[in-house]
């Protein structure tokens, strides 16, 4: 049926197509596929060849072995990102730690002799580990700013975000959120911690950073999409498990929250990861342990053992926890529609003016939450210590600063304490620690309780959105276990005779409100569970989440698709639109001028049409002497452009050139291909072609990707979607409905076994077999 | 570009093929597809109108409500899966537990006078129990036999194997193996449990079981295949959670071992299953604390607590771990392996011979199974209790039979106790919780450990493949604890200052073996965490398994994939074959000839298509009047077979009906075209046609599918496995190369926002946009 002209072209494509790594189906595929000598695009399996052509040709020879080394690479790079950022957390953590232990330590020795001096230290100190935060993410970093996790989620979508996986990013995010953290402000370390760790991962997978010289050729094994975003995923779970020292919490997070593809093999190597960083934390804690690291030994990484909470639950208290439930879902969907109208009017009005106005926003917030956290709970009454804890080995009053409940602020009696402060007065971790502490029954006023829901509330709102690197989980557990603890003291009052503990139902708080707010479900749960290290209360944190999303999602999307949605990140969700029901295929694309190519095209055609539109695309259709036209592929902006910078595939004739093409193919060095991660790739105002140069041609045949997925013209919107969205394309051509059918493949076309021998065999026969 | 003629067809086929429920490409669509009024396959969204044309004009009016009535139905239908397994559950272990608490009673009753009389009272109870469990499935219920893990991952794969999961194949199930659990067999009851949700699940689907009148027209609400595979993730969900008491565990079995599809939407439906597992489960128990379950308080579900055991861990002892490790993989590969012959030969050789075989075989490894764990610990000399252990609060010794370690079981002297006995003479859960249990170092002797492991990895295999339901969590469990404390004990003596608890090792040890044998990772993770209730050992459990892992799979796969290869379940795997990258499309489809049907056909012609060939499926081809041809869809066989014995779309005319077809198709009531789930499905020789009926013809137009996905011929058969696995197609069609592109559909085509309002229109209104 093709012609023999056609088939010569569809051939040279195949053959040459092959070697260029990273193509077009190969860029956002879930399943990873990979170019090879056939030139169609295979998946990049981990036990076999996954190479590009030229590099597999090189290394044909030794088959087995560099199938192993593969193998071994990508699982010594999880090992990497696991221990980087086991590292990263580890250093995050104890930076935060000693800024913030060394400012309360000097605080109080001041107050000792004067509140105001003490005031006026505190406010400076955290007034300057902010300025120095803002600074860092304005004027070296920008991308570093927020908790990353939108942009993350929408990089593994499919959506090529410049800047986000930087190394500068990294170096930005982790100062940044020592700054942002350790200065107070209402937002925590755990959203950050996932960027960076998707960082380490990125960078790693693109072989180090080239602008800082960081880079290594051993490293540069990755050429494809797919195994960059593996790793980038695995870099998300080992960000999770690093932050809350929850490995399978991360794993789970990955899964459900920021992938939009997932296969159960990499779901072994992300727990491989994960456990990774587990190792780590717990040999880095172990070593601290003896002292060693300063004030980080005594707070540290968040794990609230709530071991002496309550073990039972009866039937009646269900009732008050589904209530917690429905004020999580209503706070967190609040939360999430504040921070929208915060977010908008900050983008609209106050970060236009430029990064001066952003460092001022960040230093004024920074001195309202020290004036806040301070000065309320001098306002507050002392109240006296409780008889019966000395008992339960519990201290009352304590002096402030050091890890523990009942604190001593401002009260004019010995033996009294200031419950405000407690919670206020001191790092969030610290204080989440108070909050879920068992058996100290009443020992916080409902009115401090309620000040500090509201006046920490605002400050979150008010916080989030400012250029310093901010996560939301620790400031949502803040949230969540106030308003639990509350409910508890009614439960506690109401009923007598019951065991129970006012730190369980602040921990149901906290997870209501992350539910409310973050709508994640099982992977918020595993989390929940392993930063308390109590399964016992599994169920009843499953009935908390259950309700709190619910009710949320009554109002408005989760917090991530909101903020994704405000950064115009595009996230193609995994169910189609109601409205694609009632479209086609050719409605969808519109009244667009489809822009095909000749297969030898003139270069200055190029170059105009480069110029005049900004496809990504462009289909590659061939004429047979008879006349006939075909469709022969796909060729992409990005490789129009490497030839056109090149030039080495410039010729006189119009004519296409020879269909072998193997030697022509060879003048280049595939990896020009590859997209680039860390830079905006060329543009086609960066080529400068001499009038000559214009005047000659390019045969397409070998650059293009000759079977990319067609759909029919009257194919409804919503089949071709899943097409798209399932496969993780770029492209899909519709065309017009087809006068034959050739054959059908159905399941059983598809049970094809792979017999060990042919599978060596044919990796080290390059020839192919039609 | 399409005549008119042509049009009207395709359109007529776009009409009507929507009200045709369960259609092709939603067979085993993971998006899941079904039909709607523009006649294309949309996905069902949980949040829209999902039902097909016909039912969906009828509801039309009720527009949300209804939208809200079958989002209702769902999550009620996951309540009562829940609800359900956690009985069924409840059931089989009230029942398991009696049973062999009243054996174990009387048999010790007897032994007090004579041995031999206990002896034979012990073989004939346990063969009383096991004849009855193998009678029921050989039978009533032969689909029950074995764990059932391996079909309900073929179902969930797109394979419809008759008969697994009938309502006879529940109660089959159900009680099938309590005989066989209670009887004493070396196999568990958990993978059973999971075949139980998914029965449950399953019969919910399809609304009750019409053959034995529990139906419920209330109950027809999921037509889609989607739908029910949905419910049947969830029931497997539901079954682990039952049996393990772990809801965690449950998600991620059904999700990184059964499901081929999964949606992050469905996550929190299973989800929401196990949870409700988890509250009946506990209340049941709650309610049986109080004596009112006969011998179920004191045994019952598996939750071996080990609190008491090590904490800690010092990297001296991560060698002996990884050395479990290794040997659970070996020994994991190892019974695969044997596994596979033992069924291979039972499949040829002695299963082919008749039922009588098949009970006869049961019976006999029931009595080797009671002769050897009654016979073996008679034969071993007892040992003098330890001294030190009365502090503990451990006894020595304990009559046999009652829950704990130290069993005196024929031993000469009051002061000693038989180790043999404790661990063999005595149910698989309360060995296990022997094995695991802590502060009791040196309880058993190295041989004795080492004659226990020899005999029940023996009787493992063996009992393997018999004819009653049958898991291989239990028994897995048993083999590794018992080479874990045997490692456990070397390491005791060896590193004599660490505080070291055997217990620990033999966790290890069963985890080593479930991860050698079952290649789970992260759900078999959370399983060992959940069922010890202990989150310390999270890390130790990971690294064991990553071990083990990937030892057996140097040597073979899963056992789950290797018996589904064995019993021909066709799983169609994730990735692709390596083969496959050189092949084309039109090379997998081979030379068969392909059967194209005219829009309107003879009924005699299709008679003697369905006769002559197997196919499932056959394009539909138009001829315009000017003679161009066209593919206009795709119909089913299942479809044809349907219209053949309705006889409702005869007509004398070989003219085309009258294209609005909107009367004529009313004439179907369209759930005539759902699939079956219970039985065969119709077949060509269950029709009966008059030779006048041959004569007539049919206008296929109404019934077919009208765009199926299609591939260029010369495709990578490596990019249509993507495009078949990933959609969970059944059809591709392979077309000639297109002559033009009329459209280029990118990511930002696809980014079409549902306005609320519009939705709603839509819903109301039947008419199609165009």
């Amino acid at each position: 049926m093709l012609s023999n002209h056609l088939q010569n072209g569809i051939e040279t494509a195949k053959l040459v197509w092959s070697r260029i790594p990273n193509s077009e189906d190969g860029e956002v595929e879930g399943v990873g596929l990979l170019s090879t000598s056939d030139g169609n695009i295979v998946e990049s399996l981990d036990y076999e060849v996954i190479e590009n052509y030229a590099y597999r040709e090189e290394q044909a020879q030794r088959g087995k072995l560099y199938v192993g080394y593969y193998v071994a690479v990508k699982w010594f790079f999880a090992l990497l990102i696991g221990i980087g950022t086991g590292l990263a957390a580890v250093f995050i953590n104890i930076s935060v730690e000693n800024f913030a232990g060394w400012k309360f330590e000097l605080t109080f020795k001041i107050i000792q002799t004067s509140y105001l001096a003490g005031f006026l230290v505190y406010v400076l100190i955290n007034l300057a580990l902010v300025f120095s935060s803002v600074y860092i993410i304005t004027h070296f970093a920008p991308a570093a700013a927020g908790s990353g996790i939108p942009e993350i989620k929408g990089y593994l979508n499919g959506i090529d975000i410049h800047g986000i996986l930087l190394f500068r990013t990294l170096i930005g995010k982790i100062f940044g959120s020592i700054g942002s953290v350790g200065g107070g402000l209402a937002l925590g370390k755990e959203g950050p911690l996932v960027h960076t760790g998707a960082c380490i991962a990125s960078l790693l997978g693109q072989g180090g950073s080239t602008k800082y010289h960081l880079s290594s050729r051993w490293f540069h094994v990755f050429k494809s999409d797919r195994d960059r975003r593996d790793l980038v995923t695995c870099g998300c779970a080992a960000g999770v498990a690093a932050a809350f020292r929850a490995p399978v919490g991360g794993v789970l997070f990955a899964l459900e929250e920021v992938t939009s593809w997932w296969r159960s093999q990499l779901m072994w190597r992300v727990f491989f990861t994960s456990a990774v960083v587990a190792v780590v934390v717990r040999t880095a804690m172990g070593w601290c342990k003896s002292g060693k690291c300063g004030h980080f030994g005594s707070g540290g990484f968040i794990i609230w053992d709530i071991k002496d909470g309550q073990e039972d639950y009866s039937f009646r208290e269900l009732l008050p926890m589904a209530v917690i439930g429905v004020i999580g879902g209503l706070l967190g969907a609040l939360f999430n529609q504040l921070t929208i109208y915060v977010t908008r009017w900050r983008r609209n009005y106050l970060h236009k003016k430029g990064n001066r106005v952003k460092i001022y926003e960040a230093c004024l917030i920074s001195v309202l939450t020290s004036v806040v956290s301070f000065g309320l709970p001098l306002l507050r009454k002392c109240s006296p210590c409780p008889e019966a804890d000395t008992e339960a080995g519990i201290e009352c009053p304590q002096a402030p600063g050091i890890y523990g409940n009942y604190v001593n602020f401002y009260c004019s009696n010995n033996k009294e304490y200031n419950d405000l402060a407690t919670i206020f007065f001191n790092t969030q971790d610290d204080a989440i620690r108070n909050l879920f502490s068992a058996k100290t029954f009443r020992e916080f006023s409902a009115q401090s309780l309620l000040t500090f829901l509201v006046m920490f509330y605002t400050l979150a709102v008010v916080t989030f959105g400012t250029a310093v690197p901010a996560g939301q989980f620790v400031p949502g557990i803040m949230i969540g276990s106030t308003y639990g603890r509350l409910v508890g003291m009614f439960v506690v009052n109401f009923y007598q005779k019951l065991n129970i503990e006012e730190g369980t139902y602040a921990l149901l708080g906290a997870a209501s409100f992350l539910g409310g707010s973050m709508r994640m479900t099982v992977s918020l749960c595993v989390i929940m569970v392993e930063i308390t290290n109590n399964l016992k209360l599994l169920p009843l944190i499953m009935l908390v989440l259950l309700i709190s999303k619910a009710v949320g999602d009554a109002f408005n999307e989760g917090l991530y698709e909101e903020q994704a949605r405000l950064r115009s990140i595009p996230l193609l969700e995994s169910r189609p639109k109601y409205k694609m029901r009632q479209m086609t295929a050719k409605e969808a694309c519109g009244n667009q001028k489809v822009l095909s190519l000749p297969r030898v095209v003139k270069v200055a055609d190029v170059v105009s049409i480069l110029r005049t539109n900004k496809h990504n695309g462009f289909p590659v259709i061939d004429h047979s002497r008879s006349g006939e036209t075909l469709v022969i592929g796909l060729v992409l902006r990005s490789h129009l452009l490497v030839l056109l910078q090149s030039k080495l595939d410039f010729q006189h004739s119009p004519l296409p050139c020879d269909p072998s093409g193997g030697s022509r193919a060879m003048r280049h060095n595939f990896s020009e291909f590859a997209k680039p991660v860390s830079s905006k790739g060329l543009s086609i105002d960066d080529i400068h072609l001499s009038s000559d140069d214009l005047e000659m041609y390019i045969d397409l045949a070998p650059f293009l990707n000759p079977s990319p997925y067609v759909v029919p013209e009257d194919m409804s919107l919503t089949k071709v979607y899943n097409l798209f969205r399932q496969l993780g394309l770029r492209h899909v051509f519709v065309v017009p409905r087809a006068s034959r059918v050739i054959g059908l493949i159905t399941r059983r076309d598809l049970l094809i076994e792979d017999t060990e021998d042919s599978a060596i065999l044919e990796l080290q026969s390059t020839s192919r077999s039609s």
